[in-house]
């Protein structure tokens, strides 16, 4: 039975990409070594490292006063880097709430230092999200998420901001083209859009360096990563070896601007689906902010959710259970992810609706 | 050519973990998913994890009081998370500094809090330690590194402590059997005994967990990730798959006494072909903490070694190079690396020597 997968993330990998790794898997680039036995101070390891960096900033086109990282611990270890390095005592950091991850990141920032909310979206049960805000000039930075995995919103455009942006980037980065005139740091672990777990791509600004606090033990100050090219210790080689093959693998699709009209196409695909669905089919989401990475929906009553996802489940499609927090179905769509399973989707939908006379 | 892998770490991983890597790399268990796509809140994958933890628990004959963690960011994130963790304002935390590694891990408990030194290798290049150790009662703990890869050498065993003995077992777990009631918290990267870089290994005993700080941002806090099994997080995937495969491995193998009987044996090989060499190799380590994971040595002089280090690459040998702080010649004997391969090394030495007429 084929497999249509929409896992939330850890999600799809493309299938090229498994057939790459095989043949590299026990002996890289004829050295009769698997890449995962070499010292990572190897010139063959410290070459696909460079290549990796090369490969994220020619794809995100990212201008060289920026640093990339590579870097273990998950998005979750960046809420807490990011005010450990830039929310000095006597400061304080914005945070917009657009959903549940957008409050994680706030919560570690809470245990380091002053925070306010310009944006806060529990009040409406994250539906919706600001067309423009106000924040502080004299903050250390605002803090957003550019797309929330588990409420199924995404920021049509990051805003305009007087201070620094940091941007949690984990689930939409590489499905888009980004203005780094507007974004000082950006961050994403690659299980969703890369590759798979273990590495998180950090993105910063160098001139933010200098606000980098000292004291900081070595693994959790960025100025020291900057500094060895994120080889300060052992990089997590398995994960980046997989972060090379889907980079290239989006290169051969045409880059973000193939992915972006991939994720345009599915997710319109998936909503007009719940739009022509005279309410078999719901999305709350201002359709504004729709995202187009994870489109969430729910069915008349629990028995009918239940029941699509059993029978979906049971007809090949995997991970459309919503996030535990959440229920409801979740459709994830990230860039392996392709059309024609999105089709599929949408037919299993169709009939779904038509045998339960909806 | 034979490639014989002496690699510091990341080093040599077993050919059969590569063959069920292969074999399962694209279809984990009949899903028709590769392990990488599937969420870490699958059943699929939460068995993976427990399977994991479970033979770490009998591999290691660890008592029911102690948990396991599987972390990213490597040792090296431990050298952070243990002072923020267990070293309080107006404690002071020991450290012992028998080499390199050992002196990084102090260097980050001192942005922390107070640190002071029982043992201080550096005043005779870290090349002896001592038979017994006085610590203060009232210190925090006392943190260790059991075995030195850059500096060869290795606690014969662990010293008796009074107080919460910490253990950077990095390059030396699963080599030998432990103690655990000698030891309270025990940490190792993957990428030597265990499989590759990405996860690390994170050993402690549960009453220790009253003493962390609530007020840690949550990847830093190790007892968040007990109260979640260490699925706080999205974990390293990659790496926790071919950990299960390498620890299935050692057990086939015969377990840790069968790890620490070829251990003894290669170290022995290689020592006793540096110590009959009437000098042509040397080694300067106290022979009573002579590391069975780093064998190092010397020539007599820069061009014997440089002509040693060409002809053993040009025969193979993979990764004899001494670290880049310390020069010299380094065979790192991990669990992977077999008798056939040191033995190769040992005919290698003695016709080298007596090709040079040593």
């Amino acid at each position: 039975m084929p497999v249509f997968n929409f896992n939330a993330g850890p999600a799809k990998i493309p299938t090229e990409v498994f057939t790459e790794l095989r043949q590299q898997l026990v002996d890289f680039n004829g050295t009769g070594l698997s890449l995962l036995e070499m010292s990572h101070r190897s010139d063959c390891y410290q070459q696909l490292h460079h290549e990796v960096l090369a490969a994220l900033r020619r794809l995100l086109a990212l201008p060289d006063d920026f640093a990339i990282l590579l870097l273990g611990g998950g998005a979750t270890l960046q809420f807490a880097m990011i005010p450990l390095n830039f929310l000095n005592a006597g400061q304080t950091a914005e945070y917009l709430l657009s959903g549940s991850w957008a409050v994680k990141a706030w919560q570690d920032a809470q245990k380091i230092g002053q925070t306010t909310l310009p944006f806060d979206g529990r009040q409406h049960h994250f539906t919706s999200l600001p067309a423009t805000i106000t924040v502080d000039p004299e903050a250390a930075y605002l803090h957003l998420t550019s797309n929330e995995t588990i409420d199924g919103l995404q920021w049509p455009e990051l805003p305009d901001c007087p201070i620094a942006l940091f941007a949690d980037m984990s689930s939409d980065i590489m499905s888009r083209r980004l203005d780094w005139g507007k974004i000082k740091l950006a961050y994403a672990g690659a299980q969703k859009n890369l590759g798979c777990a273990g590495v998180t791509v950090v993105i910063l600004a160098k001139d933010l360096l200098d606000r980098c606090q000292e004291t900081l033990p070595a693994y959790l100050n960025y100025r020291n990563h900057v500094r060895q090219n994120s080889l300060y210790n052992t990089p997590p080689v398995s994960a980046i070896q997989l972060l090379a093959l889907q980079l290239n693998w989006i290169e051969k699709q045409g880059g973000v601007d193939a992915m972006a009209a991939l994720s345009e196409r599915k997710s319109s695909l998936l909503y007009q689906t719940i739009d022509n669905s005279g309410g078999f089919y719901s999305n709350l989401i201002d359709s504004r902010v729709r995202s187009q990475m994870n489109v969430i929906f729910q069915l008349q009553n629990n028995d009918m959710e239940k029941k699509f996802l059993q029978q979906s489940a049971a007809a090949g499609f995997v991970g459309l259970q919503g996030h535990r927090s959440k229920g409801g179905v979740r459709a994830s769509l990230y860039n392996a992810v392709d059309v024609a399973a999105t089709t599929e989707l949408v037919r299993f939908m169709q009939d779904f609706q038509r045998r339960q006379g909806g």
